[in-house]
């Protein structure tokens, strides 16, 4: 790539996100966009606009999201997202702290270099060489004296790390402990989830087996239980219910809307009740509906009844009276059979995955492993596609292979618009298609918590991105020049990848700007959740249910944002000290990053979990791999170019992986767990514990006439489980209780 | 190894085991020496023979341990034994099975193959042919369709270890738990060790901090507390005290002996007040001793005020009301970061390593790290003099050595005589020094209860002796001929291990049966210690307690003896199918250890701690590891014999591995923790607090004065720590109640 059409990429980008945050200041001014631009400051019961006051200036976000304290971002988003502006903020300030003296000392080295100079003709001519390259190690001489200063950047970079890293554990361990030694009751707190029930005994129900095993242990603090059940066929009987409530509302809204507009009695909205609609007798839609939504009423509570007393399975959850028993009993051992009675933490009711509560022990081990393998599978083999592509989609392979695209693409404008963007396009749109199916494997697995089946994918979609993207990219675009020297020693990965290193720096720093700039201004701008709000608003959405979910934002999606947010880490930090230019895209990145997620967190996306944290260490782990990796690279690359002192940089990964194994002692283990001192702090009120019972029962199971006031706001979480349980949840919980 | 001489040492071992159990008999039947071979049922009150009717039927004590049940043993010995024997039982079990079919099967395939014998003349000239090898798979020709025997064989020695050890880890599983559930009130199953204490507040001390934390988390079942303390000096001063009070008792006693000899008023003792009683003034023992005491008796209560108040350090021991908060608080995490306030199980007064509990979190895993290198150090260092010795003590490289020799080593009786026993005598002397080194590296790492550093030492030495004394000599002992072989190609370790396998058998068959019929009639005739005592007895003991302490016999030491066992299971198994003669002694070693063992834990070894089965699951990945061991070396060698159907024996590794793994996800955790539905069991009785409480003060710190009937009780456990804690034990616990 030259660098004018590099220079051509960073300003086309520049240019989409300015247009792109004019767009924002206009559209998010309009009131009826508001429900767009925020809709969590909405769902919160707050005016959209701070102060009311709407604001035509371009930048009046950055101030408010500059201007925004951590209580703040808790208050409106809760911890999770907390966290991950920690995590945001460590790796800018790593960023930052290592630019600085990188940026101050390695540039000004490596551009005074004159020995490279003198045979830059020669390299230039191998179209390898370019005005960037001056700027990096490239342009130092092997064995030159000047590479020590590179050699002490390495090790500032690994200090930078360290320190700062420490201090985000420490404080997000912090943020944790104070989050749950909250005053404020939370269900989750005061249950556990009991899984692999052993087989009951004869004339025996689950329910009696649980209550009189946890009431021999604990006497004093147990509460009650909630058997599983097998809700496949009540889920039915309600989901149709469900529909007919909803065609009933928009039935309804229909015909309001024809009495407003024909200022008369209005029509009386008809449908015919054979197929689809289509056949059958024609009847008055609202009497037809109230009919039917009075005899599935029936048919749901006959089946509630049924489901509660024959169709209980092998797991529960337990409730407890106090939040120190309920966080023993989750770490606890409760059979001398490991595989009987596992007892863990209760996940939120909202991210429970109810179908995976009932798969057992040994099951839920070999689905993982099976996972692991696919996985890997996975990653080998996207592999092959990946380097071909990036291989391929070269202008000059390009024009090769398809010579038909020749006079298109020989045009200057269109050639250097294509040679700058084309292989990163290619990358992303590769990407973009792999989330669904590692959640979808995450959650085969057996996770029973919405937020531990995202961390999982996370996990996987990093080690996907960091083999196939940056190893993938940085061999597969020299393999056609190195295929043969690979084929001769296959042992040389390293030094070839050392080797292709400097010449990929500059497709690495557009393909940071090109997510920052262009995937950034997307996302403040939300184009196309404004443009589908508006369409389903016209064409689609007749009552106030419908409308809502038709604006509804959903969360940040943790799954596919850490993965690539760790992805540029590691791409900046193994290129730092190659060609410290990069750094400025790495801080641009997590700064613009920061300010306008900052800016989403507040006003739009509605979290739909709260793990307290327990994305970090997986985060941490993530940073400290990056670290390894960028530190292995580095002794590779020293040892290519043959710098005598290289094993000067041997203590550094060790010193990476001593680092990181204190951090996992120290801290890890209160983010697997809820510490006793956390959970012994006192509330502010004594809990009702009948509600925090309720908020479990799945809607299916909620009984249809008793529903009250109190009854409705326990179970408000529950209802919204939709966005986790990606599968048909065919399996729900019970209780056998008289109340229900 | 010729074959006469392999009878010979058979024919030696044997006689000597005959004259030994003959000892035995006569010895045991003398009232005199009842202490040395009853001692158990001494101490537990019992008359020492059974039913009080001494018998000099020299089979006789194999009637009673036949007879005896396992309950007899838990009685007699507790669970620990009772799981040891159970690992006996096992072994016995799976070597009986395997044996019936491979001895029907294998022997006459061998010996029946003609066309080795063909070729035998060539091969016993070179002197590793000889009449056992017939019996082997050295008789079976390479390629032979006879190996589909051998290789069904492996299969079906796994399946039947698999089966038995199986079998064996539910019974055990159940031992523990219903050990644990025993109504019996037991110290250890109400207090939780706490290590790791935060740095005090000034004005506040460990204790109040101690009990202010663990009371606000548990409010209700949290009794009291007991900090430790730096108890050098309270220790120094009660030693000097108890020295008096032995003193003084030997010193009565032999003034009640002269009075009884003279008839008289008696001589009244003296001694001299200067060093080592050999100068300075000369006074009336009895008195002197009775003026000291009371002296001291004041120091060590001034002593122990201060040591109270002001000597308390960074540890404590925390008493719960009942058994399931104790269990629920060992299992549980306490604080934010988990390098403080760390709780675990307590193990039994008697069995805590006082020393070792104040060691610092992140100094235990260091010490831990630096000891299992170390300890790999010392397994490849003793491996060059164990090679060595075994290569040197043939008989022939003596001669050439030491030529001095050549006349006493000509003879033929000595001849045959060293040349069964100078290798393996050599062998056993060498591994008897390692022992204690091992116990000492595992008490540094800082683990607070003995039984857990007997496991650790017994771990260790199971590595040391499999690597060592297996595959050392093995090798070793072809090392002078293949020395060569080994240079030119360095990985060909596997197939120098199988080709030199059939060779060493005879040795191995030697060791085994050394082993068992000298080790075992020592062990059962006790002729060292029946020594030991009656010199003792007759030279220095005085006073009772001083005798008591000559006979007193210690425990079972499994610190050696399980390694010692899982070397022959190792060497047994590995043989098995290569030459199934061994089989027949690997069986006589165990029945024989089973029935001499059986005798001794019911009537001589006093454990001195209780585990409750914790040594199973250690026992068992051991016997998984000979096993591993034993499949990968088959596969070996039937790859060097160039059998084509090999590779069907490559899913039986990957089996071990899987059916080891299940074994340890089903039921280890119930070895490190107590389950709850076990701890949640009735008690006879309400626990005395106060008593459990004080099992826990050290000796040093006991009240002098108030000293009643019920407090003795309690602390009786206590006094007898002496075997546990190897170094001196300076600190101890503190508890600034007001009642002490």
């Amino acid at each position: 790539m030259e660098f004018s059409s590099f220079l051509t990429s960073l300003g086309t980008s520049f240019t989409i996100f300015i247009i792109l945050m004019l767009l924002f200041t206009w559209l998010s001014a309009k009131r009826g966009n508001a429900v767009v631009y925020y809709p969590n400051r909405i769902l919160k019961g707050l005016e959209p606009w701070e102060g009311g006051l709407k604001t035509r200036n371009p930048l009046a976000w950055i101030r408010e999201a500059l201007s925004s304290t951590e209580q703040d971002i808790i208050n409106m988003s809760g911890i999770d997202t907390a966290v991950y502006f920690v995590f945001l903020g460590t790796v800018l300030g790593i960023l930052v702290l290592s630019g600085v003296v990188l940026l101050l000392v390695l540039l000004p080295t490596a551009s005074t270099d004159d020995e490279v100079k003198k045979n830059a003709k020669s390299t230039t001519s191998k179209g390898t060489f370019n005005d960037l390259d001056k700027l990096s190690m490239a342009n130092i001489e092997e064995r030159s004296p000047r590479l020590w200063a590179f050699l002490i950047a390495v090790y500032w970079v690994s200090l930078v790390t360290y320190v700062l890293s420490w201090k985000a554990y420490k404080h997000v361990s912090a943020l944790r402990a104070n989050a749950l030694m909250s005053p404020e009751v939370k269900p989750e707190q005061f249950a556990v989830l009991v899984r692999d029930l052993p087989d009951v005994t004869p004339g025996q129900t689950s329910k009696e087996q649980v209550d009189s095993y946890f009431k021999s242990i604990y006497p004093d603090t147990f509460y009650r239980s909630l058997v599983l059940t097998n809700n496949r066929k009540v889920d039915k009987i309600w989901a149709e219910l469900e529909g007919y409530r909803k065609k009933l509302a928009r039935t309804e809204a229909i015909y309001e809307e024809s009495r407003r507009k024909g200022n008369s009695e209005g029509k009386r909205p008809t449908n015919k009740t054979g197929f689809l609609g289509l056949c059958g007798k024609q009847v008055d839609s609202i009497e037809y509906y109230n009919e039917k939504i009075k005899k599935m009423t029936q048919k749901l509570e006959a089946e509630q009844k049924v489901t509660l007393r024959e169709k209980q399975l092998g797991a529960a959850l337990v409730f407890f009276t106090d939040r120190v028993t309920a966080a023993l009993a989750a770490q606890s051992l409760h059979a001398q059979m490991v595989d009987k009675w596992t007892v863990t933490d209760a996940p939120e009711p909202r991210q429970l995955i109810w179908t995976n509560l009932t798969i057992k022990f040994f099951v839920r081990i070999v689905r993982q492993y099976m996972v692991y393998v696919l996985v890997f599978l996975t990653i080998v083999f996207y592999m092959i596609p990946i380097g071909f592509i990036s291989a391929i989609t070269t202008l000059e392979n390009l024009r090769k292979l398809l010579p038909f695209l020749k006079p298109i693409v020989d045009q200057v404008q269109i050639k250097t618009v294509l040679e700058a963007y084309l292989p990163q396009l290619a990358l992303i749109i590769f990407l973009a298609l792999l989330p669904m199916f590692l959640l979808f494997l995450s959650k085969i697995e057996g996770i029973p918590s919405g937020s531990h089946v995202i961390r999982a994918a996370s996990g996987k979609y990093f080690y996907f991105s960091v083999l196939n993207v940056f190893i993938g990219v940085t061999i597969g675009g020299t393999l056609f020049d190195t295929l043969k020297s690979v084929e001769e020693e296959p042992n040389s990965l390293v030094p070839l990848l050392a080797k292709s290193l400097p010449g990929n720096a500059t497709f690495f720093i557009t393909f940071v700007a090109l997510k920052f700039f262009v995937g950034y201004g997307l996302e403040l701008s939300r184009l196309f959740p404004l443009i589908i709000y508006h369409l389903r608003r016209k064409y689609l959405c007749k009552s106030e249910a419908e409308i809502r979910e038709a604006w509804f934002p959903g969360d940040i999606s943790y799954a596919t944002r850490v993965p690539s947010d760790m992805l540029i880490i590691t791409i900046v930090l193994c290129y730092s000290v190659i060609a410290p230019v990069i750094i400025p895209f790495g801080v641009l990145y997590f700064a613009l990053g920061w300010l306008v997620l900052r800016n989403q967190a507040l006003k739009v996306y509605v979290p739909s979990y709260e793990s307290y944290g327990r994305m970090w260490p997986h985060m941490h782990t993530r940073i400290m791999g990056a670290l390894l990796l960028y530190q292995v690279t580095m002794l590779g690359y020293f040892g290519v170019i043959q710098f005598y002192y290289t094993p000067i940089l041997i203590p550094l990964p060790i010193l990476s992986l001593l680092f990181y194994y204190v951090c996992r002692r120290k801290f890890y283990n209160a983010f697997c767990h809820t510490a006793l001192e956390v959970a012994s702090q006192e509330l502010k009120e004594t809990p009702n514990m009948e509600l925090i019972f309720r908020s479990y029962i799945p809607p299916s199971l909620i009984p249809e006439k008793q529903e009250d006031e109190q009854f409705e706001g326990a179970l408000s979480r529950v209802s919204r489980t939709g966005s986790f349980v990606w599968s048909t949840s065919f399996v729900y919980f019970h209780h056998s209780d008289a109340v229900l």
